[in-house]
């Protein structure tokens, strides 16, 4: 199925992110949903809903496993079936890839693919401790490790191995604060400087505390259908055309690099030759931007550049809003939040408003292809999609 | 599709079930899948396997989520990609019912499905607390209810509604456990009577210490393919003809019945829909029996008896092994245990081996067609199967 459609996105909707005092997961997930039905008023969600397909990272944070029938209720589709993904970070990454099964089984001709987290009530030890548990128990969280931990280990890696900077990592800082400020729904929207982000507390070495994204509440949804229905709910869709998903050792310890996500490279190798694309025809692009380093290894296992050059790309303005390859134009994970589980479809959100013009401030003019990665943990998962204009 | 293969299980395992101190949930995923690779010799795992769907219900238990790599890995299936369901203890039934979307969608051939929990290392006060979480946390948890608690509530409306009696539970354990006794990978090999059960401490009334499913370690697997290419792999395949997934509140205050589960006879029409066939077409059965209630419920919703008669079904000896449809040959819950993430699989494991005569002394003669029916919660989720001998 080289270059077709694998399913069409119709609508999508997101809710405000940030410190959502007040509000649970399912509230937030009901924001999103409304959203995406005021935004498709040709669908009558409960009947032309087949099924939910929700990523959720951590039942800890509000006490609350089997969460998916609750978000079935909360966007008014019972007793439409719902189910859970979980990959960490990529849960709702995932869920759009099974979202995509589920069309292409037959069985679905629309679902609606979603994510949410709650995070902010909980204490920042308590969010720490919850989302160490995507990494490995016994040789990694039984050790202390923490993500920014794991991290700042593949950052001093590739500062060693590459020369990359923490000036090079704070560009990043800097670029995506300033998409974010552009950005209605981000949890922060305000600019940092390289000075800023330098002078910043050290978190885990070299990484510092706005090399880190945020801590957030936030939800996330869009419809999915067939591509030969998908005009009968809309005038401009957007066609998923290339879904790839990698999956690598959880463990550091494991793994043959420490610079390079082999769970990148694999799925973007399997969501390009489906869309019979290569990096060079991305417009807009949305990566994993958990922290600094994250998005430019990023860059260079989705071939944006070559192996190690991550730091001179983002040097070189190509992923700015007016560079050749703008990069987490939403604000990515750093600044428009990491509501760990709603991230993944957060993404496909800010794709699906670039490519349909309603990216307001952020567009990006004339855009036909876009792209998002999303990552579980430090990178046992992996999931990538391709997206085109209809 | 009516009637039609959706896709053929070549191959099966399942961990011992019961207290495996010193085993994590790993190591129970690796002796499950361990076994499914030894009956398939002509499957080459890494080269045939295309991707690992994993059912697991709380990260709690083992202080982990993103569990899917981990399985992948432990299984030796990696770099294949891994993503974990959950929908509470019918985790593994969706992740069969993913399984076979992900081969219908055409992406992949053969995919391996699966399931585990490790529980028993916990107190039952944490274990407790654990499955709780598959509850409301809003208005049921945080008031204090725990499942024991929720399913007494239904058999207190059976009683009352249908003249369902404590008697009538009792023989469901009666049953489960003489057929437990009679599987080697049972949690409890051993049979009970009906006075030991009437006389066992009383957990929530009317529900009894023998009237409750076990809290136990295991783990579970079966390879999937398309059928076209089944016998490839083996020359005794088992066809999934059906699958069914039922979504309700997740609130048992919020629905209609107390004595009838929505999501059962919800998942149940579209199965037997999808196979073109009905309840009296079933010859052998693996229910959700949770609680001894549970299994009277799912008589009734799946249609082996008529509403309010589940009671009069267990007495009449129907469901025992040489009754005309034997249900649970494998001992169920009860008996056999309740690994949560890993019993929708181990469902799907006893009808495989009955539906091709390797169930040893718990054989169920000529039997041709098979039912799994895996509930999520108190009910919020049920999942089904209906399986034929190829």
């Amino acid at each position: 199925m080289r270059g077709k459609p694998l399913a069409a996105i119709v609508s999508a909707g997101l809710s405000k992110f940030g410190r959502r005092d007040g509000f649970s997961g399912r509230e937030l997930f009901a924001e999103a949903a409304l959203e995406a039905f005021e935004r498709c008023p040709n669908l009558d969600p409960k009947k032309d809903i087949g099924a939910l397909i929700i990523g959720n990272m951590s039942e800890s944070f509000e006490h609350q496993c089997h969460s998916a029938p609750i978000m079935s209720d909360w966007a008014g589709l019972l007793p439409k079936p719902a189910v859970r993904v979980e990959v960490a970070c990529a849960s709702s990454g995932a869920a759009i890839r099974y979202g995509i099964f589920a069309i292409l089984s037959g069985l679905y001709d629309t679902v609606m693919v979603g994510g949410f987290e709650k995070m902010t009530h909980r204490t920042t030890f308590e969010a720490t401790e919850y989302l160490a548990m995507a990494s490995d128990f016994p040789l990694e969280q039984w050790n202390g490790a923490t993500f920014p931990g794991l991290f700042a280990l593949m950052a001093t890696a590739h500062m060693h191995e590459y020369g990359t900077t923490e000036e090079q990592m704070a560009l990043v800082a800097v670029k995506n604060h300033h998409n974010g400020a552009l950005n209605p729904k981000a949890h922060l929207q305000r600019e940092v400087t390289v000075e800023q982000v330098l002078g910043s507390r050290v978190i885990a070495k070299p990484l510092k505390l706005f090399d880190c994204s945020l801590i957030s509440d936030g939800a996330s949804c869009a419809i999915l259908t067939r591509p030969e229905i998908a005009r009968k709910y809309t005038d401009t869709p957007v066609y998923i055309i290339g879904s790839g998903h990698g999956t690598d050792a959880i463990g550091l310890y494991e793994r043959d690099s420490l610079t390079s996500l082999e769970s990148i490279r694999r799925a973007a190798k399997e969501a390009y030759e489906m869309a019979a694309l290569g990096p060079e025809d991305i417009d807009v692009a949305e990566v994993h931007d958990c922290f600094t380093i994250a998005e430019i290894i990023a860059y260079e296992d989705l071939g944006f550049c070559k192996p190690g050059e991550g730091g001179k790309f983002i040097e070189s303005g190509a992923p700015t809003l007016d560079g050749d390859l703008p990069v987490n134009t939403s604000g990515g994970l750093k600044a428009k939040g990491h509501p760990v589980g709603a991230t993944g479809v957060a993404q496909l959100y800010e794709i699906y408003l670039q490519l349909t013009g309603q990216a307001d401030r952020r567009q990006v003019d004339g855009c036909e292809v876009g792209l998002t990665q999303n990552l579980g943990g430090s990178g046992a998962t992996c999931i990538v999609h391709i997206y085109r204009r209809g």
